[in-house]
């Protein structure tokens, strides 16, 4: 990993992929030529491509930028194969911010040539992402187990299981306002302070519980690893020596640094 | 994982992601009509797709058949970033002998798609793999370490460690022809008894310390990931009903049935 993972390393260091989902945005599918897919369309991201908030996104040479694309996390609790969408969101063990950082240019080389994307996505610092959160309709027993297990998030949610500490195992709903419907929040994201991606969960082709259902199909999903569920419109460029901030209104929000990786050997 | 992992869990089971070369053969790229590549041709499998020698490869549906594909697996001992070729087997932890399962048909959608090959390269059981070997022109300290770390390396080699305790830290040349040099050994396949493929790692046009060290210059390898070095040629169906038997000559083999994959709910 580029930097130490301190706080939300206990969750996602246990974790051994990240499945991103592209074009799940129909208005992201369209703004970058392709057709919105029938089925969803994925590919692996190594985690070793983590990078924490506050954390220094780095350019490849030669290249001079990356494109950003902000995408909401879902970090799988238990595992998960051959699940069915109606008890899909029970191997959910919480949520973050991700950035699925692409060197466009070698992505479209890639396609043309019908070859994998592992290159454009995969470098070390091309997955920046936040710490975890547990917001969701209902907290489980399951969660409530999983911040036990991660003090990191009961660190930030300390007042939150003080309430709830009663209530395991029954099923205790939470005010929207606090912890929102994971498909439909709004993410967004910033260049230099200027908004570039704004966008609803709501506008997912495939929902969460689908994904899960879908990818557990494929592929055993295991604890601490991740879905990234695709990214809103407005993608570009983000050059050597901007700053990107992004967030999921009123929830959390994350900040990055972006300059020219250093080749190795270099000072 | 698709079934236990007993014998080589301990040291697969801590790696996080396996990096896949592609047309890392002249013959083979021709087999596919692919061009050879003037840099390695990459793709991520996910850790959840091994298979543990004597499992069943499962093919899944609507599928009849899957491609196989024996290769020589590398895996990595200790972190590695922007290693030079020079230092670059200082790394290695370990050999396996690993089969790329391959969805041919779902690849070949893919390819002219511009998509990833993630479906036809990562489902589980996708990634059949031997016990992991030590082999090696010279073993070193590090390699003792990684011996005393996973005793389940140490249980096959007992005699040759109890050979090499005296030498530590010091180089120990071993017999070549015990630990053969692993840029020339023989892979071979067989399909119900017959040969399929058979070529020499001595053909693969990126060798080992080059793979290592451009990897790592791409992203950050791990102890335990496992770097798949590619195919010869002679890939082909294996179905449903069919057994693959596989091996390093002279060092080790492997069996795997091949099954219709059950699907969810079916008894
Ligand atoms: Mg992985
Ligand atoms: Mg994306
Ligand atoms: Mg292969």
């Amino acid at each position: 990993m580029a930097t130490a993972l301190s706080g939300m390393q206990k969750l996602l260091e246990v974790g051994t992929k990240i499945v991103a989902v592209g074009r799940n945005y129909a208005a992201h599918a369209k703004e970058l030529g392709n057709a919105v897919p029938k089925e969803p369309v994925l590919f692996l991201k190594p985690t070793s491509s983590y990078l924490e908030n506050g954390g220094t996104i780095e350019v490849p040479h030669p290249l001079d930028s990356l494109h950003h694309e902000v995408e909401l996390a879902v970090v799988i609790g238990k595992k998960a194969r051959d699940v069915p969408e109606t008890t899909a969101m029970d191997y959910v063990g919480g949520y973050a911010l991700a950035l699925d950082m692409t060197a466009r240019e070698i992505q479209s080389a890639a396609k043309s040539a019908g070859l994998p994307w592992t290159v454009a996505k995969g470098q070390d610092t091309f997955t920046p992402i936040s710490t975890v959160v547990a917001f969701a309709r209902e907290i489980t027993a399951l969660q409530i187990w999983h911040c036990s297990l991660f003090p990191e998030v009961v660190k930030g949610r300390r007042n939150l299981l003080q309430m709830l500490v009663g209530a395991i195992p029954s099923m205790v709903p939470l005010p929207k306002s606090a912890l929102p419907d994971p498909d439909n929040v709004e993410l967004w994201l910033k260049v230099d302070g200027e908004v570039r991606q704004k966008g609803s969960t709501k506008d997912m082709i495939f929902k969460i519980p689908y994904l899960i259902s879908h990818i557990s199909s494929i592929m055993t999903l295991l604890e601490g690893d991740v879905i990234l569920t695709g990214t809103p419109p407005g993608v570009g460029p983000v050059k050597v020596g901007q700053k990107i901030t992004a967030g999921i209104t009123g929830l959390l929000d994350v900040h990055f640094d972006v300059a020219k990786r250093k080749r190795p050997g270099s000072v």
